[in-house]
């Protein structure tokens, strides 16, 4: 037996056991009953160090360098090596006490942030806080960089990126979307969403989201959705890939969230089955996949288009809505509002959340921000760019839950997720056209047939840089993202 | 570490391993969407295989054996080493080869068996039957007997348990149910039950259900109850059992399912929490497990004490019933017909069915029986012991799945577990009293909490027939369920 089929044989037992993993956490989030939540952090505890220590052992390494001696460069089996040694590379440079520490730190930091925001007590999370920046500040050190210490982190979640990428965007997002909010608010014609608020029955909802996600191209032979707090899409199989959406008071929150995830799952079920249970099946990092769950629920989903097809049989399942014309829908689901919290903030605000988050990260990592002084930091932020106050930390800088996990250096992916989202739209546009058309009478087909074709069932195979360069034939930038949103929403909002 | 803290802590990744196949295969039956058969059948048999191949080193031997230097005799420790010993060497018994060829004939036996089924075409099952039956008989040779190979196979599935002891009871069974049930179809008064079946809406057949389950004890904290094409009860931690049930045009099929199924369940979750996770917790035996699923199916469920209490509200959910009193209905649920198949038997005529197998498994066994004449042989025992007769294989010795899987030897828990079931029952009754005040009054807590504290609190720490010996003062016999199903049907079919 090869060492690249040894390689691979390991690939799918750690396969195995990341689908046991992950189908033990969907069930936690959507079926469990809580009397087995203690089994089921203990079995998952178990069941993770297991596939860590397979992983990490120095056999992995030594079939790792025989692989490469008996790949073709440029085969599926090259990219199969390249995608093991870099996560192989990443779980090795780390030593295991400051891995052991970090998952320690991590639990105690979750409980302490959990209380910190109910009683919106900065002070009392601050030393965990401060760890934890320490550890990453560690890790960065052990993983290498060369220009920023930033770029280390960023990395683990979107390979290649720096924190010069960063900078070159927000850069450019500052400069338009802080002056079109501001042009919003003070000019624009004022949107009135309250309807959209209501108690909607949760079966009508369940059936009116189905029908979406199922008609713009979610393989329901090959997925489900069900319900969970907190929306997520996961998976273990090409054929077998899991969305959740929730049932909430502001219909666009069922009706998005699970527009979002069919995204997400889309991209996922768009792999070649025969990389099915391989390092090259699923979505090749963060901002790529964050990219597709943003243009099924913002461009096409908050499209005009897409609601002269739906907003009829919308209007029959909810009475409420009968009133209201196409335009007048269209306007609500893309109010913007600078606000607080960026989980529920519009697509034109949400950038300016990850932007004030990527320069605090920065300036603490560097030591420049004192982690004690983090929140006067961060409201003066909210004020300068999203021009709102702060009332509480609760609302302020304790509302994420990454930092208490140790995800330093993951922000900035989401607003990648939404530059690369348009700018690989522009790029279906050139060659499909009218997408509009296409839209409004629900053919759906040509438009996931291209980014099939172009992104989805490249898998893995290659960077994120290098994907966006071919499929885009430029490196990610902001230009696409802001000429859109600015001719979105000046019509809109009635801006000249 | 001590050998038994190092064989403890095996177990429990076991554990874990093991909670992974449960939780995938729960889900297999539940939720998975089609296009997920392959890869789950593919994470199945890795992960079955690293379990397997875990549990059967070498070096769980030695632990085994410096462990058993360690316990006290009689301590909780020792019931742990005493069964990881036993299915040590149930495992290590039979050569790797033999699992191999019977994991193989398996998957082309199931095929073989379900295209003959369809096609009513037992000639061509035959030779892979044969095939499986010689392996079984070779597993036989390997796990070693005293008396009759039948003793080695049955002994897999309730410890201890011999061919002797099968023909005790069938013989007591045979010269009680035959008469009965030809009593009833001569002599009694026919019953009419055409009105169990119709269109019965889903949605109140399960909230029904799970009120019924609810109320007589499944902690829903601790467990959940879904829908699957055949019921049956799972499960990876005392406070995570999973039950399905099914909705079908026969309204009992879904009551009566759900208590069969909630009967396991409660058995389940009555192990002590903190043997969690270890080889302590969960039923003791195939015989004993079935025993609880009867006694909270047929000796509660299908009491008149128990409809006293229910006909009401299911009568207002299913208006069709409006016209039945509880003499009628109670009838109705406990009409006894000799029939063909086995699933579909009432609680007197089943263990015919199984006695049929049961003799017919030992006859070929030991090859008085060619596996070709086995559809002779099965009809000729069908007409002598239920009087029907067997219009073809695929109503008869094709209907089960068991002989394709390999499980030989399986079929006397069944009627164990409903002999078992009054043989408990006539010593709860000794201990509470009137079981039917207690029932029409919906006070199950008493019931639950006698078959706790003699039966599901002791978790696997016994051995079957040294549990049933604690719990009874004899050994597994049919006298209690002669007498108390004579009692039963003799006044429902109003005979002397």
């Amino acid at each position: 037996m090869s060492k690249l089929a040894q390689l691979k044989s390991r690939m799918e037992q750690l396969n195995a056991l990341h689908a046991a993993t992950a189908i033990m956490d969907w069930d936690q989030q959507t079926y469990m009953p809580k009397g087995g939540a203690s089994a089921r952090a203990q079995h998952l505890g178990i069941l993770s160090q297991l596939a860590h220590e397979t992983f990490t052992d120095d056999s992995t390494g030594e079939l790792l360098e025989g692989a490469k001696a008996e790949i073709e460069p440029g085969s599926n089996d090259a990219a199969i090596v390249r995608n093991v040694k870099r996560d192989f590379d990443l779980s090795r440079k780390i030593p295991s006490d400051l891995v052991g520490e970090k998952s320690r730190l991590s639990s105690e930091a979750h409980e302490s942030w959990v209380h910190a925001r109910a009683t919106n007590d900065f002070a009392s999370f601050a030393p965990t806080l401060e760890r934890m920046f320490e550890i990453a500040r560690q890790e960065a050190e052990y993983l290498g960089y060369t220009d920023h210490i930033y770029d280390a982190l960023l990395d683990m979640y979107e390979e290649g990126a720096t924190a010069a990428d960063c900078t070159r965007m927000f850069d450019v997002l500052k400069a338009n979307t802080v002056s079109l909010v501001k042009d919003i608010a003070e000019n624009g014609k004022p949107v009135d969403d309250r309807v959209l608020y209501g108690d909607w029955e949760v079966e009508k909802q369940r059936r009116f989201t189905e029908k979406l996600i199922r008609e713009i191209g979610f393989d329901m032979d090959r997925g489900r959705q069900d319900t969970a707090p907190h929306p997520f899409c996961t998976g273990w199989s090409v054929g077998d890939i899991r969305l959740t959406t929730r049932f909430k008071d502001y219909l666009g929150s069922a009706i998005f969230g699970s527009l979002h995830e069919a995204g997400h799952g889309m991209y996922e079920q768009g792999s070649p089955m025969e990389w099915d249970r391989t390092p090259l099946a699923g979505g090749v990092s963060l901002g790529v996949h964050e990219s597709q769950s943003r243009t099924w629920e913002n461009i096409v989903g908050r499209s005009k288009a897409f609601w002269k097809r739906y907003l009829p049989s919308l209007r029959s399942e909810f009475l409420a809505l009968q009133a209201y014309d196409v335009d007048q829908f269209y306007r609500m689901i893309n109010k913007v509002e600078p606000s607080l919290i960026r989980v529920e903030a519009d697509e034109v605000t949400y950038n300016l959340h990850v932007l004030v988050r990527f320069e605090i990260e920065c300036d603490v990592l560097t030591k420049k921000l004192d982690v004690r002084d983090l929140p006067a930091a961060w409201n003066a932020k909210y004020k300068e760019y999203l021009g709102v106050d702060v009332p509480n930390d609760s609302q302020g800088c304790l509302q994420d839950v990454h930092w208490s996990m140790g995800s330093i250096g993951y922000f900035p992916t989401y607003s990648m997720g939404n530059l690369l989202s348009y700018q690989f739209w522009a790029c279906l546009r050139r060659d499909l056209g009218d997408t509009d058309a296409l839209i409004e009478k629900g053919e759906f087909a040509p438009i996931l047939g291209w980014l099939r074709e172009n992104i989805y069932s490249k898998g893995k195979k290659y960077p994120p840089k290098e994907l966006v360069m071919q499929v885009t034939g430029k490196p990610m930038g902001a230009e696409d993202y802001v000429t859109a949103l600015n001719a979105k929403y000046r019509e809109i909002y009635h801006l000249s």
